[in-house]
């Protein structure tokens, strides 16, 4: 399987108080479209992934939605997997091009988090777990921090450790024009930001965040046909599931989700995990970061906290994680995240990072993931 | 295209208080692989269309749930497009085995609707249309009365005429034991009834609504390999789309979603209109029948309601229609109807329908739409 990624836009990620939920959408499509040099008429289908529409201003049914901003009678389709809703619908785009449907796919992540008030935002944050977590009184950060705890037990984490994951996805936002927060934070500022959900503080977590991406892919014999720039490719599109309870977990220190979805998507593109050279990871808290890197096989289990240094995870250094920023610095509208990693990934391919450029990047890989690891989306980008 | 129709199930419809969005999931599942002689390990990837879960227990993240229950970690995946959420995960089921990613798929529509207040829920299903629509106080059965206005107006359609549709789909819902509504209602029963949206009367309309259903599918392969008794195939499986705003449209008397989507199915299957035996359509309101009769070719246009006859379209006439009781009578659980018209269409090809059966059917057409039109699924089943 090679499918080509023809184009990709992101809008600003952010507060975006002057843009409502349509306007990213119709930003994100007209923006991947011109970076693609597609028509609309080049659009065989849509898809689009997003978790909180109906939280918002009440709307579903967005796939109709944007066949109405396209004023296109194609097939879309709304994807929902909580926060991997984004790579979620991309993973189905890409199904639709390999069953020979359609030979081409717009593919939107969009969410709009700041017109929802900031009480019903926690409540609606937990549709993305069990019905029996909610009751019982757990938030959403909650949940990251039982696994932090348990992890911390079991691989002797400090907490000033895990602060590294902070530290380094706002350093690298501050390249990125894109991110919500483009400064850098210290160690100590997030040991002494005030505790969300203990051992996790608030720079421990990801924002809320308003915003939108895109991708325009297409099938090999479409891009050798239409497509003027040389390629990126997605080489490897896979999904993982699991339990939604953490309750119903073997272990609260790795995502079974991500294990199978990263096997999976590499054993398709062929590659290894040596060939690697930057990966987006779902960092919606810091705990995260940590546990995806060794769930992707970069370093092994207990041991993916030593490597939030200069020379390994940072910009520079053998294979930088989260150049964008990650969710905690890029910002983190949830249904667009999936989509985000990919404009990521594929302006590193191209070349396009400016000033966060990976140096001669081949092979890039993605990690979405739905709730506390319910579902987990693995793309491998290639060049 | 031929996909194997391995097993379906239908859990009851109606107000079922004793039972969950998570309990009606489960016995749509567990029945469904019953049907069809399979057990869990035969999954290979489940979806799952669901509209208004968010509404009630604020669950979303559907697809995680479903691994959950099924104690399985196989690609899951929720999708929402209103109405036609059922019919739409069914579609990207069918798409995921043709890309060669699966062999099989469990696909589930589900909706739990009577446990969101009766304010609430019709809030809830204006998120199937335009938020400007939404903001200026139209309801979704207002939407459905502006096209049966219009219709009136164009084709001269007599009130109770329009009546014509829910007493016949009354008549049919008396035969089948999962429906909501088992008793005959009369002309002028429809005609007296409480005005919900001028011309709309209360037994125009669908009503609210619990119950899931699950259809089994497998590739010819699987099927040839697996399956014990005759077979009922997936033929053909479309959708088309449109703007989710009706001031976007060029007419109000016809969905030109359901017509793409008609067009391709029928193409896809290799069958024409004369084929067709029997046929569920999307009646959440009385017009919503007429107008799609037409849109489906079975009649020309403006002449959908003159075929409301025991001759026609009832059981024991040409080609009944909604022999289930259709969304007015069996009831509408919105992401399960999709899937019910499956079942309903699966059971009349495999002869199992008793006293609803429609003799030697070959050929049954499944129509689901999302909101006012804005998606439209079609699907083809043949023996």
């Amino acid at each position: 399987m090679k499918i080509g990624i023809v184009g990709v836009y992101q809008t600003k990620f952010g507060e975006l108080w002057n843009q409502s939920l349509q306007d990213l959408i119709k930003e994100a499509i007209f923006g991947c479209l011109k970076d693609g040099q597609v028509q609309p008429k080049d659009i065989q289908s849509a898809y689009i992934g997003n978790m909180l529409a109906s939280d918002g201003t009440g709307q579903k049914h967005l796939g109709s939605v944007v066949s109405q901003i396209l004023g296109l009678s194609i097939p879309t389709v709304r994807v929902e997997a909580a926060c991997a809703s984004g790579g979620l619908a991309l993973h189905q785009a890409v199904q639709s091009i390999k069953s020979g449907e359609n030979e081409t796919a717009l593919v939107i992540g969009a969410e709009k988090m700041t017109d929802i008030d900031s009480y019903d935002i926690s409540q609606a944050l937990m549709a993305a777990s069990e019905v029996e977590e909610f009751d019982i009184g757990l938030t959403f950060p909650g949940l990251y921090a039982l696994m932090a705890k348990s992890y911390i037990q079991k691989y002797q984490l400090k907490e000033k450790e895990l602060a590294g994951v902070a530290v380094k996805n706002h350093h690298h936002a501050q390249f990125n024009p894109k991110a919500q927060f483009r400064f850098p934070v210290t160690i100590d500022q997030v040991l002494n930001s005030p505790k969300v959900a203990d051992p996790l503080k608030m720079l421990d977590c990801s924002p809320v965040s308003d915003g939108a991406a895109a991708v325009f892919i297409a099938s090999s014999s479409w891009v050798k046909k239409n497509m003027a720039r040389n390629g990126v490719y997605l080489s490897g599109s896979s999904i993982g599931s699991d339990s939604i309870s953490l309750s119903q977990r073997d272990s609260f220190t790795q995502l079974k989700a991500t294990q199978q979805a990263a096997a999976k998507a590499y054993s398709q593109s062929g590659i290894e995990v040596k060939d690697i050279n930057c990966v987006e990871v779902h960092d919606c808290f810091s705990i995260a970061e940590i546990i995806a890197l060794e769930d992707l096989g970069l370093y092994p289990k207990g041991e993916g906290f030593h490597h939030l240094t200069k020379e390994e995870t940072w910009l520079g250094g053998k294979r930088p994680v989260n150049t964008s920023g990650g969710l905690k610095a890029c910002g983190h509208p949830v249904g667009a995240t999936g989509i985000k990693q990919i404009v990521e990934a594929t302006q590193q391919l191209r070349r396009e990072s400016t000033n966060r450029q990976v140096e001669g990047a081949q092979v890039a890989v993605t990690h979405n993931v739905g709730g506390s690891g319910g579902t987990a989306v693995v793309h491998v980008i290639t060049r």
